[in-house]
């Protein structure tokens, strides 16, 4: 492999978020993880979709898109061809599951929130920085919705963390950049809360399959890691909430 | 629970496939499990799409549909609709990963092989269920190839299998119906080889995250369901091939 | 030609109906004629369209679709290509004017029926024998609303039953299968109530231009065939509408 | 009936066509019966589509569109709703088979004809005017193609004419206006070639359904009709031709 | 350039309005301009859109479309292709916005006005001749409103008027043919109250770049031309309005 | 008016141009007008469109989008709605036009460039900054281009600067802000050479139509106001191209 890994094989990216990177949206976040940069920005609406009307309780959702030279060649736009395509949806829907699994809907109300996830610049993990990100947005939203005297009670059950481990050579690798995800043999993206439980596991083998024991790895690096993004997380929201 | 489990907690409901269900197809298997009925219809064409072009390599992609009254209530027919949701397309790009997993492209050559898998009944575990009977149908239409002389090795590199598992009151359950399914609090879908080794693993915390001693236990709980399934599939491919 | 047909010119392939092909929907009917099988879904729901709001009648529409690999080359979804093809209106809204003409919309009363027919394998006649599916499903699905006191009179006028006849080589043929439909000058599709008036007629050359004396000959096939058709329908539908 | 018909039931309203309504078209004829208006251009480009390739033959399409307030009141256009309706689809089928069959389409050679038929005003009869607006339109571009040598014989195998016959209090009225068609319980549409053979016939009981005499009736109108609308178009097309 | 122009530069094509060019329409005017022709019909329906409810003011609306074979070469139709182009938005937004500086729409109350302009036949200035047309239509809605009592008060505030300039060989040249349109090196639509104050200006540069000084030139030679096309709108509007 | 404009009424907001924002545009500038923020990448292919092939010349094309919220309320994603709004299409095709007017195409030779404009934020004046920051984009792509030895000649023929102009209370504003352009009467957008020559002018009265002497007056400021716009482009692009 020509590309030369310049850290250890567990050591993640330097990862950051730029608070208020905008300034119209309720919560606003720049997440860089490496090259990569998710610009994710939270809005609050008020009322609810037709299918939960009546139930006392809010939603969540999320969307996701590539600005069309995020990437090293440039990429049609959804708007032009007419739709998404099903990687973007595929994403989307993974993002909209973990978040709405950080938030007790039935404390947000009649509010649906949109995390809008856009990947102004793509080298690997856009996924996870997309959900890191968002979850920093949203609880810059709540606090906001909170100090607004908008909300009475905090919605954000917990902070989550996600971050993608590959195997190449049959070692995980965590944190993978453009050139090592393209190489791996298996991608993997975990989803865990602060307190280390699963919200959301998705491991595909694109080429060779992998033992279960190289699953059960993946999961323990996942759990090690997470220190490292909750501390970056917590740096960025306010000290009002030091331990989230 | 009003609603009774008449089985072990990791009992597989019946399982069978049934070879030759319509005539025209390449390969063609209903796939049933409990009271889910998945028509998988393998169909062969020559040539491969514009980016495999001078790979010498083939191709294989999956389509899902549920017929519009598959379900208990009717769903809009997604041709009227315009396009096809977004379950579907998180799910076909499952069974299509899935498969090709379980082939040597190389072998393939310039073939282009599409499954589609329409849900005619839906009772849970219809993604499962289709990448199992994706799987019958693939090796039934590969046996004629190579019957026919138009492939000359077998492309197979081993049979894949699917099930379902969730979480309900923090016990696992395999191979929940849509009653079980639409209570649970984890939902987890597992493709292994019928070596054990992982092609893929979804699992979601649809409510309570859940702790990775969960997660070990549904793969363990997957390997040890992986015969009954391979005993299915075998049963219905040509006796040539009894060890697969 | 070197098809060679084993029945008389004016005879048609076995047909039958078998109920409850699937459990969830209001009525459900797999309608064989040969190799032509139609799975016809009944849904009912409650309300009606804009349209005939205030008005004190019920609705009833038709939805048809062939499964990709019911023909023998595949044809692609029509939800990937984002619409349906013309064929697949035309037919559906052949469909659905003949039920309608089926039923009584006033005794209906504040419901919408649904009739989806789904081709599951395809070998000539398939608008025919959805038709005469879809009147068998329905009638099983007004049964199962009155026995459920859902509504007090029955809504179902008449029975209707469908034919396609062609012309070859200057001869009616009737129920063309696949082969003898590619050959066929004339193809047309006749729609009559059990008591042999006309509800719909479609004649179309599609090589040579017919005399009209051919067009009286085919009408007169179509209500002599009419028998045979009814008989099979009146064994599918509850004994206590024997004479439908 | 409140509206009173001034002419006989078995009467046309007038009908006319006008040649060289617009200057681009290869032949252009405003096709007027009665308040009906219907412009029929025909453009003739190079090539076949793709299906036709190697076959040396030619094609012809044809398309149908009443512009948004052709009617009563306006109607959506079909380019803002992104889909033309299923009755637009229906129709334009039925007039691009029925041209079809009135043309040799080797002769034709490698050109692919379109007609489009455009509804400037509707009054009843909008598919069987645009149906003898486009005959005489195809009519006047195969005269210009023979007269700058680029046909060396003339493709037209025979005129066609159309007919719109309804039923109403059991008698069938000839050449219905708007008023008259939605009042109709039968709307049958006859294409004959100008020997009296038939093309299509299309016969629809909107409420009562109809005895086959009914139809027979229906037909020999449609013939005894045809010297009427054979008349007005060889009137229009060139003296050259003066028997079609 | 073999074409000749056989008017003055700043002389315009003969110019006429044909009222009640079609029935059905509120207002329904035939704009030629050469040969450019275009069909306006103005359709009057209650109730405005949901953005401006509860405002007490009334909506207006354009819609821009060219027939297939308006052209030279026929286009495809922008229902087929499931879309309006880029060329029919932006010349549809810019006829309604240049109608909605024409009309009072507090004086307009609960209705919404669309204007339809359909282009039977192109030579350039088709989007001029669209708005000239479009005012006239409007106008004869108005004052069709007004006598039926629908209307107490005007809601006309001034008549339009549109003209296009362009430049070649560093000349203006009024009112461009579609040969010198495509052989222009600025194109420049220019939209005057009748008072002569500017509605809307756009002046774009196809090749060579313009001083101010023509831009300057060609607003004097609209406001000069203003006067003919005025007259030609009043001749065409009832005489109770004389001076618009 | 309660916000209060704190520069005079010919002045702009601070202007500035962020080069190499993202790594993976062949030119990447983030250009900065007050409060509003477009990234403008460009970026390079081979080949060009088919309706170019064989004329030897190149081709340039932009798209502009929105972020959902760049702006004070969320807006729906185009790509969701499954089209461009009427407003992008309009945007996008005057960004075009204007970047083609700065371009020799004939020195481009056989290539396509794309130019994105995305907002990140909105504060009014998005189309012009867009224009004047993929001037930048666009210059410094052709200088890599020439680096590279990709290009021999430098196709830029002079840089193009666009403002905004608008008319409140009788008075022209430069380069208004969000609120300022929601109250405008008058709307007026300039593309100027570098020389001062007119490439584009699209002037609209939202409310009350103005006067040719207002226009005159808008188009000296934009002319006045143009040097400041060249000096903060030519502080970005390369200091081998001081006078552009």
């Amino acid at each position: 492999m020509t590309h030369r890994r310049k850290r250890a094989l567990n050591a993640m990216r330097p990862i950051s978020f730029h608070p208020n990177f905008t300034k119209h949206a309720d919560g606003s976040v720049l997440a860089c993880c490496g090259d990569t940069k998710v610009l994710c920005n939270t809005s609050i609406a008020e009322g609810v979709p037709k299918f939960l009307r009546e139930q006392n309780k809010g939603w969540l959702t999320a969307e996701y898109s590539m600005l069309p030279r995020a990437t090293h060649t440039r990429t049609d736009r959804e708007s032009t061809r007419g739709k998404q395509t099903g990687r973007t949806i595929e994403i989307q829907r993974l993002i909209g599951r973990s978040l709405r699994a950080a938030i007790d809907l039935y404390k947000l109300g009649d509010h649906t929130i949109t995390i809008d996830c856009d990947v102004l610049q793509a080298d690997g993990g856009t996924r996870t920085t997309a959900i890191n990100g968002a979850m920093v947005s949203l609880t810059l939203a709540m606090q906001k919705m909170q100090y607004a005297k908008k909300l009475t009670t905090d919605p954000i059950r917990h902070l989550i963390t996600a971050c993608s481990i590959g195997v190449l050579n049959q070692q995980p690798y965590l944190d993978l950049d453009y050139y090592e995800d393209s190489h791996a043999d298996v991608d993997c993206n975990i989803v865990l809360t602060e307190h280390g439980e699963l919200i959301e596991i998705q491991g595909t083998a694109e080429g060779t399959p992998f033992p279960k024991q190289t699953l059960f790895d993946m999961v323990n690096i996942a759990e090690a890691t997470q220190a490292q993004i909750l501390e970056a997380m917590r740096a960025c929201i306010s000290p009002s909430m030091p331990d989230a």
